[in-house]
């Protein structure tokens, strides 16, 4: 029997975002499931299971988004543990930020830059 | 005898723009040469040339970017045209902009797609 | 039987943005049909058909995030087109824009009601 | 005798931000009194006492302004109690930011209804 | 007898941004002639008389924010033209621009030396 | 002999930012040290050493563009203390976020207006 968006959404989020990703559906339970079902359906379901780009790729090109969007540094964090949680090393992770200095300037790239260094550390990633 | 850091740049600026790049520098050489100058050295001559992503995956990461940070349909232009160079099928560029949904919206997509749709057509490129 | 997102979600995209929204999705055709599809099955199937909001509202808080982003006229212009399809009365489309200028400043405020003057230009609709 | 635009300001921010709008004001008092003038003139003097829009509209216009622009989590803290004390219900609240969705993509929507989430407990509102 | 609001505004607009400022006021009178008032009253009225910096340095300041909201072109141009009509040389809205690149990166400062450049031409003016 | 871009970036980072600045730098140091590097050589290298701007004006525009870009706010800190140490008064700093209103809205004048007034209270610093 086919998968639902939301279980094909579900799978792909437990793989991509870990604990982090499943936390955050869970603490929309009792504001809006709704919004939860949303990312877990669209997002996960429909946009991260496409064929295309790698899931490796697709976590590079949301944590860009989301340095360059500013103000993100919730889902930066998700999604920082995304990257690592499909094999982007940490190093390959702070290339992806500075990559984006000309284009956002140092600011957002520094925002940025500083959410990595706290889950590195929490996680005992040693970068250089 | 080791480049210069412009050295560098023009040549990054070249293979990876091409035409599009140096007409930017050229339209700078009359109201503000340093500013072409900062752009060759600094984008392209210090962040470019490193190591740790591959060409491809920058221009993903600089596209990203553009589309996220709006407004900026000239700079998009030219790193369509860059992601062509550097060899990226124009499907994955359409790819790239469609996993920015969810972080961005539609709107934003929408602009970064019709940008590509023009480029494309102008260039005989068929994406379906 | 059940309508289908999709289905849902075209009469929605029909009944509010009218022939613009039609043309947007008509115009991905040839360059990422997906992209249509999302749009309608997503925004107009999930978001649009939700209880809570009535349309008219829904309008008014559409064009005034895309106000408040920026950079979006495009969309804009389908959306102040969508807003009187349902029914706004232009002054109040106009009205809403000036309720954004303590929160956005007023260039953005600008772009937005000339957008709007121009669209209602071209239908004769008269507002003062 | 006519009210001034202050007064008209003032009172106005009472009865739709009420504390958390006074607080705003008081805080500025010893770093720019003149801010705070502004606030209440501009603001709710000239803007939100004019007809055409009703307060419920538009604390919702505003409160959907401020989710797109990010990063003004204590203005929309202020504006969201503004919302509820002009009787708009906690769901059509969360509605507003769902509608959101398909503009400014799922962040910045989390980050509203987070913020609401905590308001809501803080007040002992349930939504579901 | 005090001048109004208005009247106060209507004179620093007109010595600053001259014909460009007035052509936006009067482009407003059959869209939103109120929003026109607003820019004249306390744009104007209220916050370009107010002591503490000078004319060039509220320019300065006022280019700067358009350049780094992104999309505000026509503002920009309206403004580029009040710098220079408030005696600012060339060159010196050149170099504001410049400094804005490690706070904004590359492309929004393009954006703005590329209205410059189009303003200083069709005024004869060179830079270099 | 010629001093290095990054020694002059440094000399100017610790006369402008003092010792913000250089814990920004510091704290990089083991996640991410090419950062610091640029930022030193080419934001103070490179676009602080200019001439055409004196060090007052480079850090007006440079506390207008952190304001309007959002989300900002540890850079903003670093750059109010800049500010002061370049000999512009409390009252100038506060007076540049005002000239920003009518440009950004209010949201972000407060946002760094409350950066500043930390700031002033912790160096004793009288505004009224």
């Amino acid at each position: 029997m086919e998968k639902t968006r939301f279980e094909r959404g579900m799978e792909q989020l437990k793989s991509i975002d870990g604990l982090g990703g499943e936390k955050v559906i869970e603490s929309l339970e009792d504001i809006s499931p709704d919004l939860g079902r949303y990312i877990v359906e669209f997002a996960f379901g429909d946009i991260y299971t496409r064929n295309g780009l790698n899931l490796q790729e697709r976590e590079l090109i949301t944590i860009t988004s989301l340095l360059t969007a500013g103000g993100c540094e919730p889902q930066l964090a998700v999604h920082i543990n995304g990257a690592l949680n499909v094999k982007i090393p940490p190093q390959k992770i702070i290339e992806t930020f500075l990559q984006c200095i000309p284009y956002t300037g140092f600011p957002k790239v520094l925002n940025a830059v500083f959410v990595a260094k706290k889950i590195f550390k929490e996680k005992g990633l040693r970068i250089l």
